[in-house]
Formats: C-alpha cells, structure tokens, sequence
C-alpha cells in the first residue's frame, strides 16, 4: 500500500483549502524580545514579533536565564526519568510548591505541558469517576476536548459562557452523578473572559467540581499573577486550577494545583504523568523563578496593559476593526485563509512584521484572523509600525475592493 | 459531591494492595552521575542511582551541558510558541534535520516527550487513515496503547515478539485496508529484543506499515547510534521510527522520523503537536550536541556494555537469579509488590542504593521487579557493592523463608 500518497492526498486537500501551514523559523535573541531573526527563502532578516505567546518577554529575563543556566551547571540537563524512576528532583517538588501558593492550594503537580496537564487530568477524572459527566465550555482547548473524549465520560457541551445554559444542562442530571464543570478564564482566540463568579456559584449550587484553565492568564491577572480567579479572589472556591509554564513565565511545562487527595490521584492515576520523563530540574528551577519574580513585580503586568490599550486606541483611530475584549489578545478577523496568509506575508515581507495567520483547527473555518499579543517589550514606535503598516494594507485593500 | 472521598478511597485501594508509589527526592549533582543527593526524612544523603534512563550519562557531558546554556543564554528559556505561532526556532529545524539524518530518513518531526510523539502519531495515523487497522505488540507503552485507543481505529494486539502471530492476523486482514504494525525494539521492562527483521518481512509481505518505537535504543545500539534497525540494516525498510531525547541522550522531548509526506501529515493534523507549546531551543541545542556527540563517540556504548556484562556475571557468581536479555536492562524479579518496595527500602537505607521497586501499572501485577541500569559511570567498585548488598539480602530472606 502506497502510505505516502494517502498522506499526499490529505495535504493537497489543505492546501486547496488555503489551511495549509507554513511556520515561520525564528531564532530568537537573548535581550532583544519582541525582535527575532525570520529565516526566509530571501535570507535572514530581523522582524518584530507580534504573535507571541512569551507574553510578558519572561523567556528572556535575565533572572530566568541565570536560574536555567545555573541549575543546568548544578543537575544537568535532564530529569533521568519518570517521576516514579529516578526522575523526581528536588526541583521539581519546589516548584509544586511554588505552584501551590501561586494559587492557594494544597499541592500542584507538573507536566510536560499544558496540553498534557489538561488531556492527563481530564482524562484521568473522566474515565475513573464513575458515572461522570463531564460538562465542557463550547470554546474549550483541544487539549480538553482530547482528554474528555479519551476519557469516554459522558460529555455535555454548554453554549461558551453561557451560564444559563450550563445550569440548565446541569440541573437535568441526576444529582447523585459527579460532574465537572471545565472551562477556561481567558480564552486564547477571541480574548474574551468567562463569567467566573456565575460558573462557581452555578456549579456549587448543584454539587459539581470545576476545572479551570487559566493557562493564557497565569502570570498576568490577579495581584501575584495567579490568575483571573485570583483577580476575582474566585481562586480557593475552584476545585482545579490547570496553568502553563510556557506563556506567560516564559519556559515550557504545564500544572495542575488543586486539594491534596486530588493532586495525588491524578499523580497515581494517570496515564500521561505516569509513563514519561519529567521535566528537566533546570526548567523546574528557571519556571520557579520566573513565577516567583512575578508574584512580587508589577511592572510587567501594568506595562503590558498600557500597551495592549495604545495597540487598540491606534487601531480605533485608524477604524481597523478588531475584536473588543478584556484581555490582552487583540485578534483582527479576517475571516478567510487565503486572505489571511496573503496579509501576513506582506507585513513580513514589506514591513518585518510577524504575524503567522491564524487558520483552522485552531479556530473555525470563516473565522480566520491575525492576533496580535502586545507584550510589555513592545515599544510605542512598534506599536506606531503595526499600526501604520495595518493602515496602508487596509487602505490598499479597500482600493482592490473598489476597483474589483 | 465531597470528592476528596472519592479520590481518597481509590488512593486507600492502591495503598492496600502495596502499588502507591512513593517517589525518591534526587538533586543530581553534575559530574557525580551515577551519585545523587536523596532527600529522606533522616536527611540527606548521598546514593548511587541503579534505575536511572539517562543511560549513557550524557544528562551530565560537559558538552550537552555547554550546549544548553550556550543556547539558553543565546536564544532564552522558551520557544514562545506552538510550532505554527512563533514557536519554531532554528534550533528546532537543525535538531529535526540531526534527527532524520539518524535514522537515515527524509524528515523527522518534534514532539514535547517520548509520550505524546508515540500518542499523537498514532492516533492521527489510526484515525485518519480510513478503515485502518493497527497491529500492537502485547507488549507495547502505555504511550503506544493509548495513542491507539484514542485513534478508535480496530486494534488487533499480537502476542509479544510472537511473527507467526502477526502473520496470521495479518493474513486474515482484507488487503484493501491500510495495515500499520505497532512495536517496539527494546522492551523497557522485560529488557528484550523485538525481531525486526522477521517482522519487517512479514510487514512487507501484506503491504502493512512499520511503526518502531526505539526509545530504549536510540544513542545505545548501532554504529551511530541510531537503535536496533540501525545496528541491524533494516532502518530504511520501516516505515516510521519512534525515538526519545529523554534518556541515553540525557535531555527532554520525543520524535518521529519517516518520510517526508509522513511528517508533514503528522505535522498538519495530529492535535498533540500542534496545540502545545515548542520546545525550549535550547533544549533542542542540548540534544542536538548529544546526538550528533554520540553518532561519532564509541566508547560509552562499549563501557555501558562492559558494564552491564560485568553486572550480569557478578550476579550470576552469587546466585541471583536476573531475566536473561541481550540489552543493557537488567530486572530482578520479586513478583510481589510489598516485598519489592521492602528491599528497594532497604537497599536506599542500609547501603545507599537507590534503585525503584517497579509496580503496577508499569509492569503487570505478579511481575514487580528491581530493574538495574547499568551505565559506563557505574564504576567496578559501584557493582561490586550492589551485588554484596544483593547478596546480603538474599541470604538474609533465605534465612527468613527457612525460619519462617
């Protein structure tokens, strides 16, 4: 059987549909966030990066930095196994703690990511409460969406933050059912924040456990960076508080913190804890540092504020539409991936601009669009670039609808 | 709902039957691998490591360690990124070409571990490939198994290394449908040898695709290091080769190397690689360095193997029985999960050998162990106290058996 050429159909396929993805290949430097060299066919050139998930610039603190380097020089470079085999360091239980006060819980556990984190718990939860129903945010991650499905609970999904729906979904079941309530605060592609206090009182009312990704707001919400639950002082009335080492505090690795029963279950239970290696202590040691610098300093968070509302005032004035939401996540819908591409080539090419279009499955087909993630790095002369450049390709582009 | 309860009785569950895991708490030292730091609740004190999967001590070569600071300092502690949204780094792309030149392959794509390499390739493979049925070794990694499960594609499990068997489910398939051969090359746990060869054959001859896990081989096995199907010639006749930077190259991560057409196919639709955070650049630097360091470096493949040889004769002169296997794993069966924890504790606390007693859900009930990994920095003298205290032991629970 020709294996190649069943792939080479599906690829066509995309690519006819224009969600074919080309990545863009960055190498960053040290101290020079948000600017990066871009590899490209025409060589190496220097652009400003607009898209990145680094959303403090905390990936090249030189505090993160030192600890990394320090603890590489200190332990090595890998953990030398699972958790359960050798691979458990010191490191790595304090930044379980670390972890745990961010949130004010009784314990944390670390994962390879945040994409594990949420696929391993939920999974974990789903399949090995009986009879649970797990009830699922419309907007959810993929990495929810995989856990649950591998989990083969039962499985309600409620309209995005829609807590009458939720509440009407969860009063129709019976009440002796262990239920969980997942959602997340802030919502990657749109940048809204869901109802939080509404889900929690909701959920509380008919005796269900909420799960909560907070992964595009730890670090940046909250007065220590824990969170749109800690900024509502929502966090102790959550049952599961899921996070991210690699955004926001700048290295890779996800969490959960929760009760201590539930922290050693997942631990035990687990499937994707269990059976791979842990994280290295150098990136344990550079992602407690990083949590811990951000718990006491503000500047970041107020900076990164002030800029994302210079970004949207710029873009008000210019009457570039973009989507309005409490976040930090500016997406400007397109709504097509041909369309979306062709505008993201251009500002690299024409302006050093980067940008990567975003297309599905990371958002629905017709909803396509740029996202723009304005860090605290970003100076006021980039955010003048974007926007001008924005503004001669709206410009040229109403002249093509015009003339078309 | 009170949930800790329902957590709690399960854990109670696991704690009666002797399978709660109790984790070592290791601080690494740099230059002293085998050694470690454990922290116990007399103390802290130091134990040579006897289970460890940084198998070849690269966790702690002074040229990975270089590599990776270097790295860190160059480019910082994160990727910033998923791979399509500014997260893929030039040391990402230098990694993958150093990995598929490993295997002799077209391309090799990253994962964030061994674990989601594994889950996500196949259960994108599984579910995508229409009507495909995937073959699995009995003895395969959760990894595989899951990957497999959540593909919901038809699983038929063949008996472990067991080719007549594989043929003959393979004989009774239609020959229409797409076929793809799950295994591994050294089984963890067992620490035995898959017969490529004969199962590449048997592959060819119904048209099915070779899936080969080597993540217990890569850096080990071969000339290069490349794992079994290089050490045996048979590299470029499977069809997708599964390997870890996580163990004998000492540093964190997963991938998969094949055609061209088949890594872009996994790149553009397996869920597990394109919602999650890249990899660190610099930990792709540091793997790099260690792949490419041990594609020309011979002596910690012989010294492991010297190494292991000596473990082996040393057990065999005082009678302690061991599983015979032609690989570098050494596992000393107890078949009983209280008592493997019972000489694993003492072992940690009268001799200062930390070796993990392996429990269910890692191997089957009924087959704990000891699993000793001999690596070229176990120094004689290092074996030659294992294998007294191993001796010391089993006199002493023969003692106990006679009285008893």
């Amino acid at each position: 059987m020709d294996f190649d050429a069943l792939f080479t159909e599906q690829l066509d396929q995309l690519k006819s549909e224009g969600n074919y993805r080309y990545f863009a290949e960055l190498e960053r430097k040290c101290g020079k966030f948000p600017k990066a060299a871009n590899h490209a066919e025409e060589g190496v050139r220097d652009v400003t990066v607009w898209c990145s998930n680094d959303y403090l610039g905390m990936g090249q603190h030189p505090k993160v930095i030192g600890a990394m380097c320090e603890a590489v020089e200190r332990t090595g470079t890998g953990a030398g196994g699972t958790r359960n085999i050798s691979g458990t360091n010191h490191d790595h239980l304090l930044l379980e703690r670390e972890l745990a006060d961010l949130h004010g819980k009784e314990a944390a556990l670390l994962f390879t990511s945040g994409y594990v984190s949420n696929w391993a718990a939920l999974s974990c939860l789903g399949s090995r409460l009986e009879n649970c129903v797990i009830l699922s945010d419309a907007g959810n991650h993929a990495s929810m969406i995989e856990g649950i499905r591998h989990s083969r609970a039962t499985k309600l999904i409620w309209r995005h933050n829609d807590v009458a729906d939720l509440e009407a979904k969860l009063a129709a079941l019976p009440a002796n059912v262990p239920k969980i309530v997942a959602f997340e605060s802030v919502y990657s592609m749109d940048g809204d924040i869901a109802p939080i206090r509404e889900i929690v009182e909701v959920a509380e009312k008919y005796g269900a456990m909420t799960y909560l990704d907070e992964v595009h707001a730890v670090g940046m919400y909250g007065p220590r960076g824990g969170g749109v639950s800690e900024r509502e002082g929502l966090a102790d009335r959550i049952t599961l508080i899921e996070g991210t080492l690699g955004k926001a505090f700048g290295v890779v690795g996800g969490y959960i913190t929760g009760s201590a029963a539930l922290c050693d279950f997942i631990r035990s239970f687990a499937s994707g804890f269990i059976f791979t290696t842990a994280l290295p202590p150098a990136v344990a040691a550079a992602a407690r540092t990083s949590i811990s610098y951000l718990k006491e300093s503000k500047i970041e968070r107020a900076q990164q504020r002030r800029q994302v509302a210079r970004l949207r005032a710029a873009l008000d004035l210019e009457g570039i539409p973009h989507m309005h939401n409490e976040s930090h996540i500016v997406p400007v819908m397109i709504g097509d991936p041909v369309k979306t591409r062709m505008l993201a080539d251009y500002l690299m090419r024409e302006w050093d601009i980067y940008v990567q279009p975003i297309n599905y499955p990371t958002v629905p087909k017709g909803t396509e669009r740029l996202r723009f993630t304005p860090s605290p790095l970003h100076t006021d002369a980039d955010i003048d670039h974007l926007v001008n450049a924005l503004r001669v390709l709206w410009k040229q582009c109403a002249l093509a609808r015009a003339v078309a």
